[in-house]
């Protein structure tokens, strides 16, 4: 309603204030134009998008203990801390790389778009303010790779989720200092508590099926003909919940109306496990569950 | 020797052959001809170039054991069945899509072509019989997911290799399994053998670092204006020891002489970590390392 009402004050209309605050705060990225946020072509409208996309990235359980006095939570909180790390090293970096190779000195204008576009493909929200098809090599490889990242865990967004990421990462480091002392005992930590091997199983192997089922998307959907970047980016953006894709077919501008039924088929199941977080879905592929 | 001695007697020079013979048993694939085997046109070459790339993929202490008379390990390992079983799929499903979108009823020519290509980036050998460039979408997907997944361990391949993805695999399943029966006790096991926490563990953070390190290389390339299928594929084939990448560029027959300084520091750097297996080379990166 925050949301809504934000949007309305600064320019949308009542239908386009209710509709849009509803795809902002799930993340889910619908618009009721064709080109997306670019239709308002608003500053103000973007950044209320911004902020909003960003709090339903955030662990919603994290809100209900701030308001009941739990101020630290919201900075302490080894998650969050990430996500931001991450959403303001990828805005920086492709502000610079966009004003100098793209929009010559205008750097106000490329970290506006870059704000925005990197927040809602990061997010998994899927918005366009702007076609970042012609950002070069370097915003297809960007885009694609922060659609497997995600928001935090216990929020609408979808992706592997920077506590997968975070747990991976530290893991791999605990394996690195047990190289250099074999009889060293290493905890990988996360806010303060131990994490189980049997935590870091679950989650290594749920990674381990994400680029699978990815993989095998993308050679399903290759198989109907789709080129290169089209295959990679559609799987991406299904299993990731994200939306959009990259190149011309099923870019930020573009719908998905030109690729073939069956590789809908494929888009459809990928959405569907992706959304699920795999191993819900997994789980009744396995024998185990029906012989009970 | 005795791939020099059958390539000279099926019509190469004996400097061709001799060239030839090194780089194809150690998979490492120059050609002394730009071309690379296209340059031959041979189909009986290709046939023992193909039996001489697999040979270089199994691991070695197989052939000891087979030597000393235990003829059946190696019929009975898992990971030979399993790269059998990942190679003859990938050449059935390549030849079929290949002589029905490329060459129309062509399904001989259709099988050389995907055996011996399919064969040369699986392996991480990196020689090309024919411009799989041109195969579209479907052949640039496979060609890019097979560049990680390389031979046996105990080969002369790079790349993940087969033994790492058939127990993140495993451990997967035994995931699913231990959520549909919570108390239930599941081992994963490899060649009959019980596979440890910390095995899986140091396996599987080298899988999380392998995709981070390719990552990290694809966003560098990429900054210095590569395209995205350039990036992408000369980062995997760095990080995987395969030699060429996709695209007009990088290509089976083009060369990286196009490329820019900077990002061959980046490959260069990445082929280095990639043959190191990762671990060697980030303990050289650790704190604790430096401080004993």
């Amino acid at each position: 309603i925050i949301c809504a009402f934000l949007y309305y004050i600064f320019g949308m209309s009542v239908f386009d204030a209710i509709t849009h605050a509803m795809t902002t705060i799930s993340t889910g990225g619908f618009s009721t134009h064709n080109s997306s946020f670019a239709y308002f072509d608003s500053l103000n409208i973007e950044l209320i998008s911004v902020l909003f996309m960003i709090i339903g990235s955030l662990p919603f359980v994290i809100f209900l203990k701030f308001i009941h006095g739990d101020k630290k939570s919201l900075f302490n909180d080894d998650q969050i801390k990430l996500f931001f790390i991450i959403l303001l090293t990828l805005v920086i970096l492709t502000s610079f790389w966009i004003s100098r190779n793209m929009y010559t000195n205008d750097l106000y204008f490329s970290i506006r778009i870059s704000l925005f576009n990197i927040t809602s493909v990061l997010t998994g929200t899927g918005y366009a303010s702007y076609n970042y098809n012609l950002w070069g090599g370097f915003g297809l490889v960007i885009m694609i790779i922060i659609m497997f990242i995600g928001g935090c865990a216990g929020s609408t967004t979808g992706g592997i989720k920077i506590f997968r990421l975070q747990l991976l990462f530290r893991g791999a480091k605990t394996q690195i200092k047990k190289l250099t002392q074999p009889h060293g005992v290493f905890i990988t930590s996360f806010n303060g508590r131990s994490v189980t091997d049997e935590t870091y199983n679950s989650i290594m192997g749920f990674f381990f099926i994400y680029i699978l089922i990815f993989i095998l998307a993308s050679i399903g959907l290759s198989l109907f003909n789709l080129d290169f970047l089209t295959s990679f980016s559609a799987a991406a953006s299904a299993i990731s919940n994200v939306g959009p894709g990259l190149g011309n077919n099923i870019g930020p501008y573009a719908s998905y109306s030109s690729i073939p039924s069956g590789a809908k088929w494929i888009l459809a199941l990928t959405m569907l496990v992706g959304r699920l977080e795999l191993f819900t879905f997994l789980v009744i592929l396995s024998i185990s569950f029906w012989k009970k």
